[in-house]
C-alpha cells in the first residue's frame, strides 16, 4: 500500500508556508487545543460516514478502526493539555474544513467519492503539518508525540484513498483528487489570523 | 460505585415483558443486526455530547472512553454478523429512542441533565435485555457474548449517572431519573411489531 500512498501525499498541491510554522510554534498551546478538537472532529466525520453508508461493509470496517484511533489520539492530546495546564475550551474553526465541505457534491455516488477524498486530503495535510511540528517544536517530548501521530495521519489518508478506489474507477478517483487538492491548497494560501492546525 | 448503581438499574420502572424475549429469540438475526446499529448509535450519542460540551472535562474524559468502548463492541457485533453470514444493512428504528429524546428539555442546564439521564436509561435497559438474551439465547457462544457485553452496559449506565451527579444536585438527579424512568417503561408497554433491541 505504501508505494501508492506516499507519492499522493507528496502531491498535496502546495506545501505549507513557513508563515504557518512560525504562527504555530508561537502559539503552541492554542495549536494543541485545536489539535484536540481536530481529533474529535475526525472521529465524528468517520462515524457520520458509517451512519450514512451502513451497508458498505469495507467502509464500515475501515472507518470504525479510524474512529477508534482518532478517539485514542483525542485522549492522548487531552492528556498533553492536562499536563501543560491548558483547560479544555471551545475554539472557533478556521474556514478550511467548511470550504472543503462546500466542494462535496450533493448527489450520490459523487457525494461518497468527494466525502472520502476530502477526508483523505485533510488527513494528508494533517500528516504534513504534524511533521512540521515534529521538526520545529522546541519541546522535544511534544515533538516526539507529533512525530508518532503523523504516521497515523498518513495511514488514514491511505484508508480513505483505498476506500475511494474500492467504490470508484481509478481514473475517476485520481482526477477528482487532483481537483480537490487544488482547492485544498487554495484554502490555505492566505494564513488564517487565528493559529489552528488548518489555519 | 457498584453499590449505588445496581439498585438504580433494578429500579427501571417496569421489567421487560416475556413477549419481547420470545420475539427476540425468534428473530435473533435481526436482533443482532439491530444491536450493531445500537452500538454505533451509542458511540454517536457520546460523541455528540462531547461536541456540545467541549469544556466539561469530566464529561469529555468519560464519554471518550464510552465512545471507544461502543466502537469496540460495534466491531465485535459486526464480526458476529459476518460469522453468521448476515450482511450489514440499514434497519428502521423503533419509536423508543425518539420517544425518549422528545423528553429532553431544550434549555440548559436541564438539557444536559436530561441528555445524560436518557442515555443512562437506554444503557440500563440494554443491560437488562442483553442479560435476557444471555439467559435465553439457544446459541451458547452468542449467549456468552451477550453476557460479556451486559456488564459494560451497566458500567455505562453508571458513568452517565455519575456525570449527572457531578454537574447537578443529587435530589434533582434522582427526581428527574424517576420521571424519565416512568416514561421509558411506558414507551415499551406495547411491543413494537418489528424485532429490535428496544422494541
Amino acid at each position: 500500500m505504501s508505494s501508492s500512498i506516499l507519492p499522493i501525499i507528496n502531491t498535496l498541491n502546495q506545501p505549507t508556508s513557513w508563515a504557518w510554522v512560525e504562527q504555530a510554534i508561537t502559539h503552541l498551546n492554542i495549536i494543541l487545543l485545536d489539535h484536540s478538537h481536530c481529533e474529535r472532529k475526525a472521529a465524528g466525520v468517520a462515524l457520520n460516514l458509517m451512519f450514512r453508508y451502513p451497508s458498505y461493509t469495507q467502509l464500515v470496517r475501515q472507518l470504525t478502526a479510524i474512529a477508534r484511533e482518532e478517539l485514542e489520539h483525542f485522549e492522548q492530546v487531552n492528556q498533553w493539555l492536562e499536563r501543560l495546564g491548558i483547560p479544555l475550551a471551545p475554539l472557533s474553526s478556521p474556514p478550511y474544513a467548511a470550504g472543503l465541505k462546500a466542494e462535496i457534491r450533493r448527489h450520490e455516488p459523487e457525494r461518497l467519492l468527494d466525502s472520502l477524498l476530502v477526508s483523505g486530503l485533510i488527513e494528508a495535510r494533517s500528516h504534513e503539518r504534524l511533521g512540521l511540528l515534529a521538526n520545529h517544536c522546541p519541546d522535544r517530548e511534544l515533538a516526539k508525540f507529533y512525530g508518532g501521530l503523523m504516521a497515523s495521519e498518513a495511514r488514514h489518508f491511505g484508508v480513505y484513498w483505498v476506500l475511494a478506489d474500492t467504490y470508484f474507477e481509478r481514473d475517476v478517483v485520481t482526477g477528482r483528487l487532483e481537483e480537490l487538492a487544488v482547492r485544498e491548497s487554495e484554502l490555505l494560501v492566505t494564513l488564517h489570523p487565528e493559529p489552528r492546525i488548518h489555519s
